[in-house]
């Protein structure tokens, strides 16, 4: 009886260990260094914590074209390349994502966003709020931001 | 052979079970077809995934009224009911919503908005945010979305 | 000796039990009462569910401040200092925020508010969106929002 009790208290022990060793910890993907030099921007592209990834506004703005206009559908490709590209270094894709948020500073781009945002989902969608503001950073006309959760669907 | 064959029927079961018992649950709430026509539009009203409900951001103009001003006072019921039947959708009501964010086109309809509001919880309330943006879909007043997480209390 | 093993193994259990029996519950931070008197604002400052913690949008103006402009750096304190207490109530710090929105009422104040920001966090930051909106409640510059987790790191 008194091994069973040490055994008990062992197997209560690896228990509350157990519980410990699958807390899944949290993974970073690091926003990139600044273009121009500087410090680092203070914010993670996508933070995985507990099986939920939050990804972090993204924008599309072309770095390379100095404030320029850019092409609102190609901007489009690019901001949602860029949320792929991030969760795809958290092992996820676009079919992953439960909610999302675009923010956009000019709604008469509603259509033919959708019609490019179509093309990178699966039905059925992600939960999504579509918001009118007044003003991105870096002039963007589209910032997208959203929450994944690792599906459990084979051959993703 | 026929043993073998057993066994795989088996193994088959085995990894079906295991494939639905740690299939966290997904269910999609497909947003309504369009009332025009035309392609379904890209999000789902709500997406339920590892217990938690991902609420799109819902509206509460009138489709009857076509571009008509609408009370804002019965907009702020018509998109509160909209996220109430989302959630009922789901199993769930508006006292499982653990955070709201509501955009709104005009701050001066903050006092009569939270007026309405109220009426739709229980104390203690969900976390809010409460953001003046410049423009909603569909000349909205009000966009609200939120999380939800079934309640443990019984009798909701 | 024997009687420890027993005792052991029994606060152990009770440990775990505590643990599990805690867990399906929800923890409410709400909001203070309006310093002119009236019904309390209809939101809860954080509410904590199955180990995550949503932290409603917090703003940072001087209530002492009747309307008078703030410099926006002591907003950006404020508004920071806010956040971190919420999360204090409910045995958090800033670290164990994974996601955060920051609204902005102009951008222009987008390197001065980061350099703040900067301040408040350790690296690796949480996941962020810097929203420029058109306005926030009580004139402020600033309303942060975000979800937090606590992490697993000792020391906390």
């Amino acid at each position: 009886m008194f091994k069973k009790a040490i055994a008990a208290s062992v197997v209560g022990l690896l228990v509350c260990a157990a519980t410990l060793a699958a807390e899944p910890g949290r993974h970073y993907v690091p926003a990139p260094a600044p273009a121009g030099g500087g410090p680092a921007l203070p914010f993670s592209e996508g933070v995985m914590v507990g099986g939920t990834f939050y990804v972090a506004g993204h924008i599309g703005t072309d770095p390379a074209a100095q404030g320029g206009a850019l092409d609102a559908d190609a901007e489009a490709h690019r901001v949602l390349d860029a949320v792929k590209h991030t969760l795809s270094e958290a092992g996820l894709s676009m079919d992953d994502l439960v909610s999302v948020t675009v923010y956009c500073t000019d709604l008469s781009l509603y259509d033919s966003f959708n019609a490019v945002y179509r093309s990178y989902f699966h039905v059925p969608y992600p939960a999504r709020a579509f918001i009118g503001v007044n003003q991105l950073v870096r002039g963007a006309h589209f910032e997208v931001a959203g929450i994944a959760v690792k599906s459990p669907g084979a051959g993703r």
